[in-house]
């Protein structure tokens, strides 16, 4: 490991990502990334009592597919490296607690996709596990009524509100020398986020709200590693919709980075936009844990995806954050992955 | 960084705690180890209009106290590690976002000092940061009206409940080429912990529900590491109170483990448990803080203490997981700190 400009660090011993699992709800599989996901589920109790307990099913899935399809026990792990939207993350913890694997809790809202990702991936590149995973997921239902409104209210929203995706996914990081995956892409290098704020408090807008920490994360990324958009064949943010995706694009071009159509949004890709009214489009830690382990994971398995730059952008609030007038920070980690030369 | 046994890390370079910063309330104060804590209020508000940002401001000054201690800018720091009780973890986002460092958000319930505090010191290690700080902190106000009961209702509590404590304590980690303070203990090793649980669902008994996943980190340490409790001055836990103390002693014992006196609680330490009435003791993120980065670490400085195992309790519920009628799963994390050889 290499520590390169302010705040990035470029992982040498090549970590990579041996296998992926997913799962997720009804408009989920209806939208345009269906087929790619590994499970889709028409219920969204997934077979449990409650919303919550459905989400900490949904984590154990996703683990669990990622090691059915790496061929691999739990005990081939090393470390779990999981979060979710719930207070005190509770997806997570019952979720993960049958693995008997070492176990850090994070929060990172729905950036946490990308800062579980970095952190299993240096985890790896350091010695400290030989396999470490990272884990997340949301639930529309679970946060619905924990940050806005009870379900039954049937409560209206401003067009750029998004929608929580209902979606877990996971990703099992592995040492070069242990991986068995051949195509298996690479992690090149991390840089965990600055929190950054410019006073927006909309609850109804989180796009705007963490837009200024996408665009400190790419550029600071960038400019860290002396590269520029044009390395790269995407820069995938998670999950800013619509709005927050054009106003990342504005401060990243008045920065001078410009990133023009490289710059894509999980929560812009998960629904269809004509089909499906989602407002801005998806969001929760799900949405990009979705995204990224599904198609984009496979395109850069292929090939069809060489270098990308994945950004998880997360809304620090909570509802008495808001209710007490605080504004929304946020911050955003990113992770390089490239497919194998 | 080596691994050894199963789930345990050595750190070879020496990663060293430069400096601290703790911040209490008023009963804190007043209890035994008062005289130990670097900022003592009386104003449960810390200056703030409400409670939740008091919490926040509580890390910030925990950790700009640690800067201060050890004549450094916050400029200094390359990573934060912080987490605390608050729903997405407020007192953190809100705490830190002053400070222009990268964040890493941490959920871990009261384990959370040694959570942290490990990252911070992995980090180091493998030379991902040069300093980083952990930082964690609890408000009795804060958790009472989100876990519990609103404050103004004054509910009554079994005995074998425990009392949140108010306070932060923050601590800077440090490679040992850059380290400025000649007497800075170092973290020798950690290991993440196994979510462990054996059935308990009482919430007022959540020394009960720790106690199996504090009896899991030391044994497995223990193992791992080929140590004794013999090897060790103290182990520390972060915070069981009376009855869970009892009951990991009870656990390790029936394990062939035997701890006997070695094993002390932070929770347990930081009241009087004849002149202050609180249960079985403190707990919330923000006691174990407090206490280590205090008392402990002076001892530590000075040699008094030379070989410590510091293990971070947290019990991983919700108040919704609790209502829904779920166990509650722990957690604990194991940090091993020496005095400088």
């Amino acid at each position: 490991m290499r520590r390169t400009g302010r705040f990035s660090l470029i992982f040498d011993h090549a970590p990579r990502i041996e296998s992926t699992g997913t799962i997720v709800g009804k408009n989920e599989a209806e939208g345009p990334l269906g087929e790619w996901f590994d499970i889709r589920s028409e219920d969204s109790f997934f077979t449990q009592k409650t919303w919550e307990q459905a989400e900490a099913v949904m984590q154990q899935t996703a683990l669990r597919r990622a090691l059915e399809k790496g061929d691999l026990e739990s005990a081939a792990l090393d470390m779990v490296f999981s979060g979710d939207l719930e207070n005190q993350c509770i997806a997570s913890s019952f979720g993960i607690k049958s693995f008997s694997i070492p176990f850090v809790g994070l929060f990172g809202a729905c950036s946490t996709m990308a800062q579980s990702l970095a952190l299993a991936g240096l985890f790896v590149e350091c010695g400290a596990a030989g396999r470490s995973a990272a884990v997340t997921s949301s639930h529309f239902c679970t946060a619905e009524r924990q940050f806005r409104f009870p379900l039954e209210y049937g409560g209206q929203r401003p067009p750029t509100s998004q929608w929580t995706v209902t979606a877990s996914g996971a990703a099992i990081v592995v040492s070069d020398e242990l991986c068995k995956n051949r195509k298996a892409p690479v992690l090149k290098a991390a840089r965990f986020g600055v929190i950054t704020e410019l006073g927006v408090k909309d609850i109804a807008n989180m796009g705007a709200a963490m837009a200024p920490a996408a665009a400190e994360a790419v550029s600071g990324f960038l400019t860290d590693t002396n590269q520029t958009a044009d390395d790269f064949d995407m820069i995938l943010t998670g999950d800013l919709g619509d709005l927050g995706l054009t106003l990342t694009r504005r401060l990243l071009d008045d920065a001078g980075f410009h990133t023009g159509e490289k710059i894509r949004d999980c929560g812009c890709m998960i629904f269809d936009k004509n089909d499906q009214k989602f407002g801005c489009g998806g969001s929760g830690c799900g949405c990009s844990a979705a995204v990224l382990n599904s198609m984009i994971y496979a395109k850069l398995c292929s090939g069809e995806l060489k270098n990308i730059l994945f950004v998880g952008t997360g809304a620090l609030m909570s509802p008495v954050s808001v209710f007490q007038g605080e504004v929304i920070p946020a911050v955003a980690h990113a992770v390089q992955l490239s497919a194998k030369p």
